[in-house]
């Protein structure tokens, strides 16, 4: 049905190579690959190819394949490998993708993988690892420039050039200095020691008491600290402002889009961490579960609202056409203010405590909107039937119901952040139950108040 | 209801120290304002006051607010002010915010304002604005240093020792060598100026033939780009290869996550852009209806099934509690699919000729959950009317319409997609209309099949 690139996919190629064991021309195939197809091809591969692939590659060369999928799955190959692979590729990741990667392994393996590391890598790794990854010292990286206070510029320029290969991969547009017990006492824009003679002393140059984050700041902090300030880089200070890291401008935006995709995720139903299609079906599968069960019992907790109704729905059966349209509609309506809700607590525009203030701004477009909809559905309803009455109800609970909807969907991501539940999570299910509850008993409530004059119909 | 600060809000403080015309206490409090909580005072300060500040503040404060706010909350704001007073705050922001709110500006507005600016700024901006703002050429900054081939090491530092004070909020790692055509000819990295003699013509010092992307290139171009190469920045080439422009790694990272952000308020129904509560009432509400009303009518149709079946209801009153649910679960089923999807062509993992790959792969998770929810389902019909057909007929359209909703929902998008359609705009609607059509017909078609075993219920 899908007509398939005339030549052949490259992970049959990918496939073919790694079975025959042919290493150049893997190395071959993944040079001439596009940017952004490794990821694609190695979410193609089964898993023996996978394994057998990364086997045979150069560490560097498997190191980028790595770097280019998702952590999720870049993990789960790591966990497929021998010990000593694992290691060797580990060791030509960048520090924190090293610390982010041993955290998605069971403790056993990440030890076993430590062990076979160069001790100095794994000694970065193992200090990074501490931090949860959504703190500066998760995001940070060992890799920067540092010199201590008496240095003088010609120490630090005959240090750039002696390890001009290492630093190669380095952001180096700033380097820190230290003192003796490892405080961060200064910071060198390297630009300065263009214009300075060879003896100075670097303690003399460097922008003194710099602007620094604490190992435990959150992203939010970091991502507050980045709009005040134009840096590149922070540097990170752990126990008595010794230096331990530096925070780079674009790792905290790439978490901070994680964590926006993570939120996405979770309102969409998918709430286990990530899911890709390169996982095993029963993994997929039980973990959509777990989402899907919670909201079945929560779905026959609000229509057990209409099995009290039955007589009311046995006279007028056309209500049954309304039921479905008026709990999909208020879940519509409600989840418009639940992520203008949500994109606001993102950007700091609102907090928990601002409730009452969403609530009165909701309350005034679920008025409008509620009105606008209701007159919609009721002149469906009557035109239907020819029933005034059916449509004044119908008409009724969903203005009713759109504004409980949406003032709802508006303040309960904030309630739900007060209580610390994860609104992500937790805000649709929340919403769509009451709302369903209520309109359900907004239609059938108020067509039993009005049998007589709709049985007629 | 909500326990406020003890302290005065510092939107009052501002509201107050505009009406009384205080610059010095504005710029102090806004000084004072811990970051992130300059935008939540603004959000929450009547349109007057926002003005009234914002043309007391001096332009380089103005400059910082703006950049505070979200785009849309700031064009906003841009557009109350006086020319002259908007010209002088757009003076002080960089090149790229400039061309971004310029573009959300009225054509007139915005050339009233460019006529007030300083002319070289005004030109960078005119140039900048050009581009879609998805482009490279949109993102590019301006900001950066270049130097002719024939310029001297001597020449380099003491451009950057006289322009110190403009250089300083420059990411200079890098300098930008071009030919007198104004062709791109190398990239210089700073750090070996420190190595090398003061009469060196750049020319010898400089990587030949530099990585660029063109002024054209997409979001996901940039983004491959910068996952293959570990560089901050890239130079943008226009016509003949000529240097226009900078496209740095975290402006990358921060427009994927704009879009990542704008696809799921997409996916929640809100479709015209940012949806802020500074925003007036009635254009919020109006834009969220543009999107409610089509769903009403997609709703109205799907219902319109039901209506085909009332002799069927008529006589098995009890199968109006399930349809709701029907509809709801077969959504969120659906949907999981769906945000699994969309987040693996955000990553390029899948493209929409893997559609058929994708189906067979959701359509095993399908067959799993739905035959786990019919299960649930139809033990709950069953154990409520002692009915073990209504347990099964339920319970079976349960399970296949599970399936239709995950396979359909992991498809839909890469399908949209191809036919250039924005799956984050019509995925949802489309996958909940023609689930609740199916979902519906299989309730009561197996119903009215098994009708006399029902209908003693």
């Amino acid at each position: 049905m899908q007509p398939e690139e005339p030549m052949a996919q490259p992970w049959t190629r990918l496939e073919e190579l790694a079975a025959g064991g042919d290493r150049r021309g893997l190395e071959e195939l993944l040079s001439e690959l596009p940017s952004g197809e490794t990821a694609r091809a190695f979410a193609n591969l089964p898993r023996d190819a996978q394994r057998s692939s990364l086997a045979l590659l150069a560490p560097t060369t498997g190191a980028g394949v790595l770097a280019s999928l998702p952590q999720a799955q870049a993990a789960d190959l790591l966990d497929l490998l021998e010990p000593a692979t694992a290691a060797a590729i580990m060791n030509e990741l960048r520090s924190d993708a090293q610390a982010d990667l041993l955290s998605l392994l069971a403790e056993d393996r990440a030890n076993v993988i430590l062990a076979n590391m160069e001790p100095e890598e794994a000694r970065t790794a193992r200090r990074l690892a501490v931090y949860p990854g959504e703190l500066a010292g998760g995001l940070m990286i060992a890799e920067f420039l540092h010199y201590p206070a008496h240095a003088t510029v010609q120490d630090v320029v005959d240090d750039i050039r002696a390890e001009s290969d290492r630093y190669a991969s380095y952001d180096v547009q700033y380097a820190y200095v230290t003192a003796r017990d490892g405080r961060l006492v200064g910071v060198l824009a390297l630009r300065d020691l263009l214009l300075s003679a060879a003896r100075t002393p670097v303690r003399s140059l460097m922008i003194e008491k710099p602007l620094r984050v604490s190992a435990e700041a959150t992203l939010d902090e970091l991502r507050a600290f980045f709009e005040e300030h134009p840096f590149v880089g922070v540097p990170v200070v752990a126990d008595r402002d010794t230096l331990v890291g530096v925070v780079r401008r674009a790792d905290v935006l790439a978490a901070l889009e994680g964590r926006s995709e993570s939120d996405h995720l979770k309102t969409q139903g998918i709430v286990g961490g990530e899911e890709l299609r390169t996982m095993p079906v029963l993994v997929r599968s039980r973990r959509r579960l777990a989402w899907l069960s919670v909201n079945i019992v929560l779905n026959l907790i609000a229509a057990s609202v209409i099995a009290l109704y039955q007589e009311t729905l046995q006279a007028v059966i056309a209500l049954a056409v309304f039921l479905p349209i008026i709990s999909d509609m208020s879940g519509c309506s409600g989840n418009q203010a639940v992520a203008v809700s949500m994109r606001e607590l993102t950007l700091g525009l609102v907090r928990p405590m601002d409730a009452v203030r969403v609530w009165l701004k909701e309350a005034s477009v679920g008025l409008l909107n509620g009105a606008a909809l209701g007159a919609l559905i009721a002149a469906a309803a009557w035109a239907w039937k020819g029933n005034p009455y059916l449509g004044a109800v119908v008409g009724a609970a969903m203005a009713v119901n759109t504004l409980v909807a949406v003032s709802l969907g508006g303040v309960v991501p904030l309630l739900l952040k007060r209580i610390r539940v994860d609104p992500a999570l937790a805000s649709g299910p929340i919403l769509t139950t009451v709302t369903d509850m209520c309109g359900f008993a907004l239609v059938l409530g108020l067509a039993t108040a009005f049998l007589p004059w709709l049985s007629q119909s």
